[in-house]
């Protein structure tokens, strides 16, 4: 069926439960980011592959909703169907909340799948409309019941996540987290937070590609840790998880648990990773809510164990990018295309010690497919690379001791003089963010600036924040710390980890993007308060042949001098001589 | 009394009543920043006379809050009394709310004055109690009760504020607020922000001095505007509102109105702003909540009249200040003190068209009591000032045709490399404020870093935000927009005013500020979003003998000499021949 034969579909079945406005979310019941084809119900709808989208339907329009990253996809991908893309955060776009609201008329229905939802995006909705005495049917899942080839869900077994590796045991996480939870009052917490899941009980699993979260539910109290996963995936992991204590239950019996948990009355959760449908059955308890779940919390500051391994595994994966960066120099214009290119930095990877798999799709995206954020070569059909111009590789890898995610972007001949002035403008971007010093208390809305203004200056912005939190061999963005512009109340705390990746985006042209990971270190404790800053431990040459040096002040030329020493030294003593040279070259001072 | 015999008898009251923790607030029923003594019952009970604060009084602690531009003053004004300051911007200071919530027992009693604290106020409280079984008891004035020689309330007329000051009519306002209203589909519309009301109805009053709004209530619905004021103000005005279709009702009536209303189910307002007593009667209807007030957001922008108004002010008032300098450069070191200078700058202002009064209580502060960032002078009581160090004054007049806002640190003499190398930093901050560009959506959160970031490259920071919006002679801190590096959502939006404020302060040494007003101003659309500047209007030198001319980039000196030329331009013309020669000796290039 085409996009638009399914629109049709689903409004006879809207007509059939006498619903006016459907909403359609791509997501799970623990409201992830990344999430199983079998949940992805806005792709099979709306052919849109991107992974932040919601679509909403009546008998008269098909909108779908997603944000900057996505524009220039998304238009790609609706086209030639029905459904219009409403940028989700372009001044004036209504949120698919008000749209749905103000598109149902009075005494209307508005139906939706309970468990896709969150409670907080219902809640909202239930505020909106209520003036307007619309209905809501919450249990509805029109799209499950159209969609016939629907992808089964994962059966990879889950597998312990080694203390040598994550630094903490399962039981001294559990110990604190109900010291916070105490502190909170709560008797029980109802986690939802898949990768937080798999942090708290040290296991990892395989639902997806790139993803080492698995499926699964936890409810914690004083006495008991339960998690709730598909029992088959629990083979391996059985014995050892109950001789910790944790209980465990099939993902199912979740519903049945909750209606008849008697252990006690206050249940904290987080209204945004909950789904509709288990804040439902916690109704008649006392509802405690966090904004963030205390164990996103915990997880986002990195143990001593993890920040070692995390240097380790950058050193690895600084090597990987030499040697790739090397042979994408040495085989531009040779045949080969994004798809080799993407390919080729992950056998690079592979070679080293306790890689697993990329920790996300690898971008690799020649010129004007670089203007698209998060472009994705498809093999067979995807661009040549030439021996000219510059490929965006935005790459990473999960291994058993740590994630990586790093972008350069690569010169390969040839580029105009405005390209380059794109590519000093992001290092000034890039340098201005790593070189930060802040107060302790700033959130990312405020610490966003520091690399926005320098494009500012220029009245250059690229739509999308300018760093995430980065999981440990977990999800790739991970909160609740984020460098972006949009309010957002998370305190940079020492140990957590952040990308540093501003960006310039020419539509039709090119992309620049320049990508390292940093973490939080303290700084300095005087009379005006405590300072904090950036220290930067990706470790990989940028592409001196972008750099227009007339561009850089002194301070930022010592920056990207100091920056490349430090690439140069971590680095120089693990590669043989041919490569060694060529570091050398491409990390000298300018 | 002194402070503590007072919490003495306090407490007494509160055991009649069986109350475990106390709540005094100094607001007014409206929630103002600034209110007359007869409100101030903090001031009453602790002898804190800043303008915001808080006490929390238990059996065995006694609490004020108060925020960063009031930490050193608080400290003094409490010395001598069981009071602790709570410091309550500081990491891990916990909010008055939550020490009332943590240090009342289970089944507890907390007590407070409903119409002096807001509704929002009483919900977070509600919210932190609800699992500990505590009561509310919300009609309990028991400092007023021990308050013998409360003063009493103004009497001050109100006048009408002439449209060619103010630019647009109240038939217009009430018109174009009533569209807001409309599409927000509320019946009603109940307003307690007095100097929202004195904006809507063009009106002006002299309850304290300083500020030229008056005690009042608003209530709007599609047929009525009732103004609720004590009448007896109203005899200049009463034929003009009532030809322009204004209910006029005693402002005693309001709680009555309230309950008898009966054209309309859903009321709009403003959780911050509506006191707990009011919101109680509102509570069988449907309350829909603005977390601005519609009419605070739309006094905000400038209409093109008060911007052309402000231009002249503007001018007004940068002579007066420039006749200020001289005359302060010349007497310093003869015999003159603080309350002489304040003095001076108010007597200068009144010399120009449309002078009313101040616009706030003058700062003037000598060297080390410029380190409090609000320091007030008391005649008999303050600094001489010598013919070296620095005088910093932040003063402002209301004029009928707008009012302004100015610090001005001025140097008498010798000063320390140091005291230079905080002024440059300080100007520096200024600098790189006055000069953002910045994307159209981006909140003061975000644009507070283009002051904060010069300052913490040297672990250097100031604890206030960086600007407030102004009142058009009305509240000199005005909302929604403000410079600060906590979460605030409001959107800088073309026509809105800005102060521009960073200091630097160093307790027991000197304080340096330096201030501008600035209006916001469209700048470059592109293919990246709406580009967004400011544009300062105060017009007078920055002192140059402070100046480190080695710490500013070319950059940066290019923008003091732009200000300079533009300063001489726009005042030399209209000053006799020794005070133009004396500007343009202040304005030279560097």
């Amino acid at each position: 069926m085409t996009a638009d034969e399914k629109l049709s579909l689903l409004r006879q079945l809207m007509k059939r439960e006498s619903i006016d406005a459907y909403i359609i979310s791509k997501n799970d019941p623990h409201q992830s980011e990344y999430t199983p084809d079998y949940w992805n119900q806005v792709k099979y709808m709306s052919n849109f592959t991107g992974s932040a989208g919601l679509v909403v339907v009546t008998m008269d329009q098909a909108g779908l909703w997603t944000d900057g990253r996505y524009y220039i996809q998304a238009e790609r991908e609706l086209a030639n169907s029905a459904f219009i893309l409403h940028r989700s955060r372009d001044h004036g776009v209504r949120c698919f909340e008000e749209f749905t609201a103000d598109e149902t008329a009075e005494y209307g229905t508005i139906g939706f799948n309970g468990s896709a939802l969150s409670m907080s995006q219902v809640k909202k909705i239930e505020k909106l409309i209520q003036l307007k005495h619309i209905a809501l049917k919450t249990d509805m899942d029109l799209v499950g019941e159209m969609w016939d080839d629907r992808p089964a869900l994962s059966k990879a077994p889950v597998f312990n996540h080694a203390l040598r590796f994550c630094g903490v045991s399962r039981a001294e996480k559990l110990s604190a987290l109900r010291k916070i939870m105490k502190k909170k009052l709560a008797d029980f917490y109802m986690i939802s937070s898949t990768d937080d899941i798999a942090w708290l009980f040290n296991l990892r699993g395989n639902d997806m590609p790139c993803k080492s979260f698995f499926e699964s539910f936890a409810v914690i109290d004083y006495e008991n840790a339960a998690l709730f996963i598909d029992k088959d995936k629990t083979r391996d992991v059985r014995s050892e998880l109950e001789r910790d204590g944790i209980t465990l239950m099939d993902i199912g019996d979740i519903y049945e648990y909750l209606e008849q948990y008697n252990n006690g009355r206050v249940v904290l959760l987080n209204p945004d990773k909950t789904c509709y449908s288990i804040s439902r059955i916690l109704n008649n308890r006392e509802i405690s809510e966090c904004e963030t779940d205390i164990t996103t919390s915990m997880k986002a500051i990195k143990n001593s164990v993890e920040l070692a391994n995390l240097e380790k595994v950058n050193i690895r994966d600084g090597i990987a990018m030499i040697r790739f960066i090397l042979w994408l120099k040495e085989n531009a214009g040779k045949g080969i295309d994004e798809a080799d290119a993407a390919d080729k930095v992950t056998e690079f990877r592979k070679a080293g010690e306790n890689f697993v798999e990329p920790s996300f799709t690898t971008i690799s995206a020649y010129m004007a497919n670089a203007a698209m954020m998060h472009y994705c070569a498809k093999r067979g059909a995807c661009a040549r690379i030439r021996p000219e111009g510059a490929l965006l590789v935005d790459s990473g890898g999960n291994y058993y001791d740590g994630s990586t995610d790093i972008t350069r972007t690569i010169i390969l001949g040839r580029v105009s003089d405005k390209f380059k002035h794109d590519f000093t403008l992001v290092l000034k971007s890039h340098i201005s963010m790593a070189d930060a010093v802040f107060l302790y208390g700033a959130t990312g809305t405020s610490l966003d600036m520091f690399a926005r203004m320098p494009m500012w200056k220029e009245c250059v912005d690229y739509k999308s924040g300018t760093g995430h939190g980065l999981g440990f061999f977990l999800n790739v963005h991970e909160g609740p710390q984020l460098l972006t512009m949009r309010p957002n109340a998370a305190v940079f705390e020492e140990g957590m980890i952040i990308t540093n990746e501003p960006g310039v985006y020419r539509e039709g042209e090119y992309g620049v993007r320049t990508e390292n990971t940093m973490k939080v270190v303290k700084y300095q404790d005087n009379e005006f308060g405590e300072f904090m800053k950036f220290e930067t431990f990706s470790y990989c040459p940028i592409d001196l042949q972008g750099v227009d040096a007339g561009m850089l002040t002194s301070y930022e030329k010592d920056w990207l001098n100091n920056y490349h020493k430090m690439v140069y030294e971590k680095l120089s003593l693990r590669l043989p001589a041919a490569e060694r040279a060529w570091l050398a070259e491409a990390t000298r001072s300018i």
